[in-house]
């Protein structure tokens, strides 16, 4: 068994630990991969966010030693009554690719099965790779939970990586309309420059206001400045919070247009909800809901088809990843990096939206 | 103009005035309608519960005088975005049913659009056709949003009118389970005899417990009496909630299956959200939203085909409304109606799910 | 190896040999199934059609040494495009479960995919297993991709097995009309007797009468026969050919109502399809199709969820399998029982609609 | 009553009478349009293709005098199942926009529902408006029917002006290839200039070769030619049928991807199907339809949404209609343009695609 697989495991929120761990045996439909590029938007999903070059097991068909790729995380069961409906994210036999332990290893190689391993085409880079998984959530909740097709209007509330790249996945298809939200102006006017047409930036609270109120408060404001209406062709067909702040989501609930859809992706699926650093109890009103005949969508991770529409996209040329990529690092400074994206600030001083550690593979 | 019109308007909560009104002029697509019951289930809501005999404008086909029809209040504009695209209970111009001031009007004779009044067959009686209003709300909630099909399980909260009727829709779909939840074991022994597979009583709320524990261990409690699960055949597929109590809604949540939907009816909308005596702000944990991939969707009144459905389930003897009839009233005890309604007892110690009241057109 | 595994060998039409097999090894997520019965109900298509007694392997949850089952013919790669978007009946790399050389054994001992491997509850028979392959066939066409709901109206082309199986789950669903046509009219009787409410015969050919001319005379003399309309609620919501016969398909076009679904069921895919016995060349209307904005759906195997319906039909009692088992036969007499099926007779002179074959491991 | 309503008569083909015609009375929800432009494609489809300044009936409030507006046409009756289930174009009382006797007359005044006069953004021209008619065809075929979206492929048969705008609809999408197929080069030159990124040109018929045999061989070439698969990422996820001729569609069965798309668009509504000078009798392979389980649906005018999803594609620049206009004359040569438009010939010598017709309201 080969051994040269420099490793680092994650025990805990930035606690790192440098091992040797041996190189993955393959199966016949696995691919074993070297891993060049990881990004580390937010604690503990690195794992899941790398392109590769592969060896490829007897079975494989779709790919070649020498190919790049990127990978979907996340193997599931595939028997189950949501993998075979087509809502394998749904799935509760998921295992991270990884070898065992499986989780909260970052190393040289991985194996993974041949069908998660999207070769990529030759104008796209491994570093646009490895932004495919960001990417792929943010096609999930606007392409397909979202339904959103050319020409409607978005509005999306929060400008990190996932909002971003709503935004850029919204762009891509032909919105009409993109109205980015955030409380930081800098990372509004990110937004303009990246994929929105139109930028909102909320009022303060006032004294004694409660967070509904003040939702009301600001969704009418920003009705008013914007043009938005409840109806018709200056209506807001969908809208995403990718912010998770509760009087984001209240303000979502008055500005969508009546029969309108309303997603709530998952700005940081691990923090928030697995590792439980958040409280995502939020209060609705519901009057919105049931008069407009909301749709109110929860959206997690990604399924069927969104890997292979976010590779195109950028194949295409719809969307450019290379402005979110902020930070490079190198392998053995990837405490430095997830300490970077974690707290969204770097030892340069410039707004982190997403960092790339190069993988050991990388050097090979 | 003929004026023998007899009419009660309503002013208020329970402030009615005795007035004779000039019988309606129809117009050429337009039926006059004698009116023979009422339903009133809750405050104000009365105007559009009713079947008739009719009289019919030139252009009427689908009518002749003496057919009786259940009538669909709410004449919209039919020419807005939302009365185009199929979604015509979406339309900001709705005029209710009656002649102007076009609410609130409790008369003899009615005037609406021919494509409103509904033929009811022969084996349904004017009593049930008086009962299509409500039924119509629970087949927009359980067929048209719900999306509702044979050999599925359903949980609904909330045990009146639109409850009770949601469980008949879901049994005349031929659900493989219905759970009636609700906080009155009477309400549920009804549920059991009337449409439900199975019935849930929530247990008290303990001391110092927030809403959202007590929902949490409720639902817990639930799932483990019940035997339901997240996923598989054991899983609810659709939970409506007719209660609109923020501990349903909660609840709700927490036991519908990943995957699964969750459907948001309107207990009373004029109360609630017209009138104002009600607060729909809830507090989820959305959690559950995102990482189960729900659909929470809310329900408004009824569109296209809605009527249909509910009358077709009648003739065809998979609903019976007769056991939600509990009371019937003179035209002229129509305050003693209202009032029994509202507080859901009346003077005879019986509970009231519905009180029919016999319009004036009834005598003729 | 244990080799007591007595089986056929089909070779070709009717030609069968009797040999040993070896008893299957089976994986960890697969199950070894004792074959009780089998159903013929055209030739070559015996393979997938048995309940049985399984063996586990060690990672099978759902099922233990005992349980009856009814098993999904056809293991999918699980790793496509179609089988991970939910549509796994596209599947190119589908193996029919069966030891290798897979397909044409009929044997004592048949090994499966643990998934495919359906428990039936108490009150469903062996015999109702061995049927359910066929009821998964008429849910696939009426409730999945026909999107057959309660009180809609049906018309079906063809009373044979797939046929009356459609109107089974019509019914069960709920349809306000089931209407049969055949031309035998015998066929018709049962029909009527089994889940038709109304039944058509059509007229003979007349002479120099291309069968485009036939059929739309054809269509006009059903319509008026039964009152069927070109819309609204006298409208035939959904048509199913399950006959294969140009005639058919080509009245279909012109009864179904404007807007409504054509779903073309396959009478018998081996045969039509595979084997090359038929000529599926068709002539339409296509008039029809633009001008009534139809959708003329293919219908192919079964997909996700298609098993479980159908058992949870006959669970409840809403589908009742045993009239349509007119002849069983041990399983020595294989030969004769595909003769009897393939030409709908048998020596006892009943028509036959399925024929049953005792399976080796019923003796055990 | 104004007189002064110049107006050709449409008798018979190109059997027109020039005739003065009173100037129509609005109702208060009617505008009055003055006819800048007309575009004439194919025979008798003229009276709905116009571009207008309005005037204004009392309650009408999305338009004041001297918008520009594209006109649908075809007011329909708003009462019936079809209308208010949101699919107007299969209402049979439809009344298409003209004063009596409704059809055939082409004036400089025209009255019809405010609804049907959608305002047309500065940076549209009257000559694009007149193009939108045909544009909402493409974009009911491709968008609401085809369900086309973003990074999809597709394939359109037939480069007149409806396939050339259905292209131009799947570009402005997003299409990852659009495949334009055609008999005549020149028409694939032309596509390909405009919309497409593929072009193919059938071989000629062999002796002896039947239509499907030859269907069969150009699908097998062009699969080849171009690179595309049954499946997976290089199949074809939409063909439309925009030429109606029958090798054209048979070839569509054979090329397009399992599970795929096939939409039958309407190349020429009033010849082939109203004024009876086609034969829309096609002989499909049927084994494609069900085996690949295809969905071929039928295309019939525009329905909700199609007309302002036209104008926005224009308006945002997606689509450029100008190229499409080849050729303009005035009023008093309508009888010219009808027939260049129909022979497709103009005296010039050049192709026609789109012949516009100055209308008589342009003087003013």
């Amino acid at each position: 068994m080969a051994t040269d697989n420099p490793s680092f495991v994650l025990r805990g929120v930035e606690d790192v630990v440098y091992e040797e761990r041996p190189v993955p045996e393959i199966k016949e439909d696995e691919v074993l991969v070297a891993v060049h590029y990881l990004v580390h938007g937010r604690i503990a999903d690195f794992v899941v966010e790398k392109p590769m070059r592969n060896q490829v097991g007897s079975n494989v068909k779709n790919l070649k030693v020498g190919d790049k790729v990127a990978m979907e995380p996340g193997a599931t069961c595939r028997n189950c009554e949501a993998c075979k409906a087509g809502r394998y994210n749904l799935c509760t036999d998921i295992v991270f690719a990884a070898t065992p332990p499986y989780d909260g290893t970052l190393g040289r190689f991985y194996r993974l099965p041949a069908d998660l391993a999207y070769p990529l085409p030759e104008n796209v880079t491994l570093e646009d790779g490895a932004m495919m998984e960001p990417l792929a959530v943010g096609v999930h909740s606007v392409s397909n939970l979202g339904g959103f097709r050319a020409s409607r209007s978005i509005a999306v509330f929060g400008c990190g990586p996932v909002g971003l790249l709503c935004m850029a996945v919204a762009k891509a298809i032909g919105a009409s309309r993109i109205i980015a939200v955030d409380i930081v102006p800098a990372r509004l006017e990110f937004a303009k420059s990246y994929a929105a047409t139109d930028t909102y930036l909320p009022p303060k609270f006032e004294e004694g206001e409660t967070r509904i109120d003040y939702s009301r408060r600001n969704a009418n404001l920003m009705k008013e400045k914007l043009g938005i209406e409840d109806r018709g062709k200056n209506g807001i067909d969908l809208v995403i919070d990718a912010s998770g702040a509760e009087v984001s989501i209240q303000t979502g609930f008055y500005i969508v247009k009546s029969g309108g859809t309303f997603v709530q992706a998952c700005p940081n699926p691990n923090v928030t909800f697995k590792v439980g650093m958040g409280n995502p109890h939020v209060t609705l009103d519901l009057g919105q809901l049931m008069t407009k005949e909301l749709n109110y969508k929860g959206s997690f991770r990604y399924g069927p088809g969104d890997y292979p529409l976010a590779i195109s996209f950028v194949a295409q040329g719809k969307i450019d990843l290379k402005p979110l990529v902020t930070h490079r690092y190198k392998f053995e400074d990837a405490v430095a990096a997830f300490k970077a994206t974690r707290t969204g600030k770097s030892e340069d001083g410039k707004g982190v939206i997403k960092a790339i550690i190069s993988g050991p593979g990388a050097e090979e």
